[in-house]
This record gives structure tokens, C-alpha cells and sequence, in this order.
């Protein structure tokens, strides 16, 4: 197959980390990106070269191009950490072989050849050949979103209370893990910033479903948690809104932060409470989580794979937007509720 | 032996807990106790009655009058959560018995009758006979301060990594850690209010003594945790300052906060943090520790007592105030640094 010695890709504009941080919305793409061609790169022996057919935009990723992941950027190099497509090229090892002409849904990893290009290299391993039954939308989301929901509800199974509280409550990541709960008759308490998001989430299982911007918000959040006692707190938010469900809590209240979507000051409310009511606060990232639990990935990918397939998990879509199209459209489609925005290179 | 049908006592004058948080500093008396007489208590089956020697001022009692400490207060019962005295009196059970007319150090625990009085009930079980090499001083002092330095120095053991931190460098409590630090080559990092406390605290064995009012204390602090990287951080602070320094901390920093000295907002400064570093929050507190520790209780206090005896560990006192001044000389007692504050009956 002959390649071509260019291709298109939005590019990093910053390097390394971000000085100051801001909110996690992309509020324009120009600070950050450009459009640009970049030579297709090459291969190494354990990795593939990937055709990509659509590349998603995760929160992370956006947080990642603004300097504020837990990995530097590199100036000039591609963006995008998750897409699906197919394998065009591959190292000289058997199994990065065995992938050439196969569809699959790929993480870039550390390679720092992201998804938003034409072309994308990955680790063989960080590549998962594609049922016929999974659609490319699912694919190109595969990856980052399914394994921190089945991750991170691990935390809450473990934890033993069947109730739970999740911030963000309508993204796409909530929603699968409102999906998981309602398998095992867990019981989510999540919140969100509209009345219209509520119907739908109920439907998909959450118990309750509290709009933070109602007057009376406060007031049914005690009601809630009494009622519930929540031990876990799944957050994407921080800010005010977390602090007041931290402090909400009921003693042994583990609030586990995976996010951080709003850039006001972060205050814990009552500190008295980490001493007599054994209140903990914690992250999670979803790397530390693989180095850690190795075990747990190959089996969490398969049962994502199966859940897609056969449609107990389902992406929603706001959007496919070409690239060509990206530097004006990207940051308004990210903005709109509910779904995901994927690039079409 | 003929027992007085009355006694003096420092009865709460609140009930259950406060409903807004204030600091820690006792800043006057009569908000919270008042001088009275009241019934002398006769023991359960499983206590004794003290006759009280010395009554020691902890800041967790200062916490509790105040209504912020993790057991409610009830009304009109006396203060003092630990002293030291002579049993007069017991229950039936044969250890208490045994106890009769021993000089023992005690912790008032959930009985309800403090040590802020000519007379206290303890749980037999919540005694300790003192050696006679032991000092009224060090026995008054010997259980809350001692058990909570011996339990938070096993975190900091167990994890690890040598140097530490502790706010409220020159503490009671921050003093038998050092002391505790230095004999397994540990190395304590901490922080103080003055200039004129560091000398002495490095010849305890404090690594480093930072002033956290002097005006490079925030590069200084950089400096000292680049080349320490300490991981444990025992906070008896919270605030700005105990921000400042776990923001400043390593990769899986833990900020162990055991006291609210400040009332300012405590504030998360990089939730970031929490996510890619993998750092966390939590609290400690002597009676969750006791429960969950059962075991290392008596261990703990009977190496505190040798340490007492052998001159490893000693208390040093700022005043000893006889009860009837302590409702006028109490809180400025408490206002001087470096020592413990003791009240006599």
C-alpha cells in the first residue's frame, strides 16, 4: 500500500504544561491548536500505524491540549488521545503484523502521535480489533470513557453502599456508569444543570437526578443523602458545587475527583470532618488506575466491547465534525449537552 | 475514707455541639464554662473516682468546650478530658478494686465527668498506675497528647519515606514526635509562628524549622521539600498555610489533618493534584484510631510511661492554675507558646 508522506492534523500549539490553570471548556480552538500537515510517521517495532477513520474528543483531551493532563504536550505533534480506524502499517513484531488491514479502536498513549490526524500511531497493545457489531462511533469511543466507568465503579462496588453520587451527571461517562449501577440494582444520585436531562437519566437508571441550579437544590441534596447514604462521590466538577456534596455526606464519605470542569476555588467546607467523621478525599486517573490494576484492562475492554455490541451501552452523538471544519466548529459543538463530538480526519 | 457530698468543678455551659465553627484559641471562658459546685459522682460497676492532682488543657478540650470537638457536650457536667490523681473510690469489678488509693494517670473518655474537677470518673480500664518516677506533670499529660504523637509517628513509620511534616512545629504533641523521629533517623520538617522557637527545636531533633511568618517562607518551603520529598504531613493547622504546603508537596503527598488551629477556608489549590498526582486528604483522630487499633493501646502507653520515667519525653509547663483563677487567667495561659497549661483543683 503506498502512503502518502504528509497528512493533516490539528496540532499543539503549547508545550509542556500549562502556568495557570483555567476551566476545563475549550472556549476557542486557536490558543491551542492549528490546523497543519506533519510528515506520517513511522512506526516502531510494537506499534501501528492507524488509518483513522474517527478520532473522539474526551474531556481529558481537552483539558490535555490547554496544559493541564497529567502528561506534558509536545509542541507540533498531534492532539487526540482515543479514535477508531484501520491499521495500514505496523512494526516488524508478529502481533503489530497481525493487525494490518484490521479495523480497530486505538489509545495513543504516550506515543505523542494523536488521533486528530489523518494518521495515528499506537501501541499493537493499545489497539482492540473491532466486532463488525460495534460501530464506528462506539469504537472511536472505546477506550478512555468505558474503561474509567467500569474503573471507577469498581470503587463503588468495593465500597459496599449500594447509593453513589455523581457530579456531570448527563456526560457520557455517567451515563454508562448509571447503566452498570442499574445492572447490579445500585442506586446513583446524580447532578445536572437542567430540568430537560432529568427524564432520560431516571429512564437509564439513576434514583435520583438533582438539578444544582434549582433554589431548593441544597435543601434535597440533605434530603437525598439521608435518605441514601452515599459513601462514594464520583466528581468531575470540584468547586462550590462539590464542596457542598462533600460536606453533605455522611461519615466515611470518600469524594474521589476525576475532574475538574469548574475552575472556582476548591474549599473543603468543614476540615473537622476529615478528623471525626473519617472523610477522605482522593483522585482518580484512569492511567494510575491501569499501571496499578494491569489485571483488570484486558478484562474490562472485552466486557466494553460486549456491552456496545450488543447495545446495553450506546454513545450518543452531538456531532461528527470534519476536520477541515474543526477550528470553527469544535468549541460550540463541545459546548452543547448530552453527547460526544468526534472529528472525521 | 469520708467523701464530700460536693465539689468544685469548670461545668459546660453549652450543650451537644456549636453551630458555627469558630478557632481553636480559647479566646474567653465565660462563653463556655462557668465555676460551680456540683454532686460528687459516685462510680459504675467498672469506674473509679478519682481525686484529681493535675488537670491538663489539651487543644482538644478547648475544641470540645467550644462545641467542635467529635463527642457532644452535655450541660452542666464538668470539662477535662485527662489528669492525673488518686483513686478513692470504685466500682465493684475487682480491677477497679485493685486501683483503690494508686496514683494514676486517666482519660475521662465518655463518662462525662471531667477532670476540671476535685473529683473525676474514669473507666478503670482508662487508668494508668503511675510509676513513682513519673512527674504529676508528665502523668496529667500522658495519654491524649502521648498516644495521638505514638500513633501519627506509626503513618508517617509505615510509609515510608524519612522526612516528613508538621505544622504547629513547637506543640506538646509536635515535640514527643520529633523526639520520636530522631531516634530512628527520621527527619521532621516543621513549621513555626517564631523565630525565637526554632533553636530549641532543632536541638530536639527537627530537620528543618520554618517560620511561616517570615517573608521567604513560601521559597524556602519549595526548597526544603525538593530535596526532602516528604510524603506524610500532619496538620494541625488547615488554612492557607497547610494549603500552601501540601500544593507544595510531592507525587502521593497525604495531608493528615488532626486539628483546625485556623479558621480561615481551607482550600484544595490544585484539585489537579488529586487526579495526576495521586495525592490525598484525610484526618485523624486518637478515638477512631483507639477503636480501630485496639491492640497497640496498651503498648503505646506503656512506652509512653518509660519514656516519661527515662527523661526521653517531658512535658514542659507554662502554668499551673489553681481553680479558683481559672476562669480570670485560663485563655492567657493558653495564649503563651511552647508549654502545657495544667489546672489544679
Amino acid at each position: 500500500m503506498t502512503m502518502p508522506s504528509e497528512m493533516k492534523a490539528l496540532l499543539l500549539i503549547g508545550d509542556g504544561y500549562a502556568r495557570t490553570p483555567t476551566a476545563s471548556v475549550l472556549e476557542a480552538m486557536e490558543p491551542y491548536l492549528r490546523p497543519g500537515r506533519i510528515a506520517v510517521p513511522t512506526p516502531g517495532p510494537t506499534q501501528v500505524l492507524i488509518k483513522v477513520g474517527l478520532a473522539s474528543i474526551n474531556p481529558s483531551d481537552v483539558m490535555f491540549v490547554k496544559g493541564q493532563y497529567g502528561q506534558p504536550r509536545v509542541k507540533g505533534q498531534p492532539a487526540g488521545f482515543e479514535g477508531v480506524g484501520t491499521v495500514v502499517a505496523s512494526g516488524d513484531e508478529a502481533y503489530p503484523k497481525s493487525l494490518i488491514g484490521k479495523r480497530v479502536a486505538f489509545a495513543t498513549g504516550v506515543s505523542n502521535w494523536g488521533s486528530w490526524a489523518e494518521y495515528a500511531l499506537a501501541e499493537a497493545a493499545a489497539c482492540i480489533p473491532l466486532l463488525d457489531t460495534v460501530r464506528d462511533e462506539d469504537g472511536a469511543a472505546m477506550i478512555v470513557n468505558p474503561l474509567t466507568a467500569l474503573a471507577m465503579f469498581d470503587i463503588v462496588r468495593e465500597e459496599g453502599e449500594k447509593a453513589f453520587i455523581m457530579t456531570a451527571g448527563a456526560s457520557q461517562l455517567s451515563k454508562l456508569i448509571i447503566g452498570l449501577a442499574r445492572e447490579v440494582g445500585f442506586r446513583p444520585i446524580v447532578t445536572v444543570r437542567r430540568n430537560d436531562q432529568i427524564a432520560s437519566l431516571k429512564e437509564l437508571g439513576a434514583a435520583h437526578v438533582l438539578n444544582e441550579k434549582a433554589s431548593d437544590f441544597k435543601a434535597v441534596l440533605r434530603e437525598v443523602i439521608k435518605a441514601e447514604q452515599p459513601r462514594i462521590f464520583l466528581d468531575a466538577v470540584t468547586g462550590p458545587l462539590a464542596s457542598t456534596i462533600f460536606d453533605a455526606m455522611p461519615r466515611r464519605a470518600r469524594w474521589v475527583i476525576y475532574g475538574r470542569l469548574d475552575p472556582e476555588p476548591t474549599i473543603i467546607l468543614e476540615p473537622g470532618q476529615m478528623i471525626f467523621q473519617h472523610k477522605h478525599i482522593e483522585g482518580f486517573w484512569l492511567s494510575e488506575w491501569m499501571r496499578q490494576f494491569r489485571d483488570r484492562r484486558g478484562p474490562a475492554i472485552l466486557e466494553a466491547q460486549q456491552r456496545f455490541s450488543d447495545g446495553r451501552w450506546s454513545t450518543d452523538v452531538t456531532a461528527i465534525v470534519p476536520i477541515a471544519e474543526a477550528m470553527a466548529r469544535i468549541p460550540a459543538e463541545l459546548a452543547k449537552p448530552n453527547g460526544k463530538v468526534f472529528l472525521r480526519p
